[in-house]
């Protein structure tokens, strides 16, 4: 691959790591399926191989990252606990990882998040500061936790340990699904597709490694483009886990890695999640559907090729997702 | 158990029949998954254990009675093909077993059935008859294809072949989870319930079988509580994949096997499909999800038990589906 032949940058994180971290996880995670459809294939003019991360503990592949940080803390820093800000699935991830090894997961939240995520964090135990709903006061109420607790931030995507843990998911798909052409991520913060790419680059390189990402979120695409980290855009899209921007340690990996970002519209992402629903028969987030919509978007470039797709997380609230078929 | 134990009426499938129905099917159809929800568990107080027929080829476990029937006849009754009257997933199930033996199938359906069914079975080159949407008019357009074509009726449920072809998913679910103390499965015509009572005896025998109903379709809670066939009742419930009579094959074998029928209401089938959905990660029919409904509304008959739910299948028009959550 062009963008590995001559690659100058030192890649933060080993073969090596990855493969530990992999090992490390393992007894606290799912080994997720790959699922087929012959009618995508049909549709899609290619042969897609659907890694079911919807199917993963807390129901998204951040279950990895968090379980891989918590993992790698040392005895004195897990006597202190972690802390994050999140009202996502990291959250979740987060506070199970913490649960499992009996220590305190302090969890910043904005006051007007959804019911039901207070409740996931609360049932596996997780502490909550509630916070306005801005990012400023979410860095401060997790820096007065911080000061009070001590507790080890665990950053949703801009962290190391993080970055090896969820790029288990691509190493799996990988060795599950031999010669891959493509291997397509959703991208947010970039956690999960700079492990994508890492992943690729050491157990597959074969595969051109794409992101993908809505139009409505598109400071992927931008900061690609530009060649520094553009600022995320307001929060329009409904594939609300692809809302952040790009991290300090994600975005050089992208840089070195993987090939390009591909945009989809919010119509070509619900067509994708219901084909995902009618055909796969599973239920997937909208974040989750963004790679199958950039595929269905540029058909030529897909042709007959072999396309790994990690379908990110099955998280939603029904009632609101009822709403999204009506865009 | 009581009801087998002296068991005076004849069954009319063996347990070899059932094998071979089995052997015969296996190339043409998936071995679908068994999935767990500890949260499932833990709110319904048992050990669940979810056999996912909507995994199944068309998406519903129709497909294996279809194919068995379909791989039963002669040389010479294939060469004529094969039709019947359905709008549902037997309808599909039967065009692609015919398609599969390239043997054409004739389908009656009513002229306002859903585009999303025609489509399906003409995916499948399935010959579409229209006709009123009464069954006098069903009837007598499937008459006349008959005598027009010759082709064999493949009854969707009242037939032995396809009875013993619905067995196998209950044998498969037997085989994968051993121990189980109840097999439940949803009941329209009857065709899943006889079968998968039959293989629970041949199988396994220690499990009762429970037929799960809707209270607004409860004809089968009717028949049994009656000793004769009591017609289906108008089409109210969202359950629409129930809405047949019990048949003259399929009433003695459930009489003579399964243990009972428990009834739901439309409330309990919407919040059991929200669970399947929300803690699966699968897409089920509302018709499927009647078994998880029955036993979380008969908690002290359940617990601490080791259940097998046979979700039926996993086709839905999304958007029908939507207003249903306002039940």
């Amino acid at each position: 691959m062009s963008q590995t032949d001559n690659l100058k940058y030192h890649l933060p994180i080993s073969k090596s790591e990855i493969e530990a971290a992999h090992a490390r996880i393992k007894p606290y995670i799912h080994r997720t399926p790959v699922l087929r459809s012959a009618m995508i294939d049909e549709l899609a003019g290619c042969e897609i191989h659907f890694k079911c991360e919807n199917f993963q503990k807390v129901g998204a592949f951040k279950s990895r990252g968090a379980m891989n940080a918590v993992l790698t803390l040392s005895e004195s820093e897990l006597s202190k606990g972690v802390c994050t800000h999140s009202s996502g699935n990291h959250a979740q991830a987060l506070a199970r990882a913490a649960s499992l090894l009996n220590i305190p997961a302090y969890i910043v939240m904005p006051h007007n998040a959804p019911a039901v995520k207070i409740n996931a964090v609360r049932q596996y135990k997780g502490e909550i500061f509630f916070c306005e709903p801005t990012q400023a006061a979410r860095e401060k109420t997790l820096e007065t936790v911080m000061q009070k607790t001590h507790a080890n931030f665990i950053h949703p995507y801009n962290n190391l340990q993080v970055i090896a843990g969820q790029a288990s998911a691509a190493k799996e798909l990988i060795e599950d699904t031999l010669a891959l052409d493509y291997i397509l991520a959703p991208v947010g913060g970039g956690g999960l597709l700079s492990g994508t790419a890492l992943s690729n680059y050491y157990f597959c390189q074969n595969a051109c490694v794409i992101g993908a990402e809505p139009y409505l979120a598109n400071d992927a695409f931008q900061s690609m483009k530009e060649g520094k980290i553009i600022e995320a855009l307001p929060p329009l899209t409904i594939a609300d886990g692809l809302l952040t921007s790009l991290g300090t340690f994600t975005f050089p990996i992208i840089q070195a890695l993987v090939s390009k970002i591909l945009n989809c519209t919010e119509e070509q992402i619900v067509n994708a999640m219901q084909l995902i629903y009618e055909r796969l028969k599973i239920v997937v987030e909208p974040s989750a559907a963004v790679g199958l919509a950039v595929v269905l978007a540029n058909p030529s470039q897909f042709k007959d090729q072999k396309v790994g797709i990690i379908l990110s997380g099955g998280n939603l609230n029904l009632k609101a997702f009822y709403s999204s078929f009506e865009v």
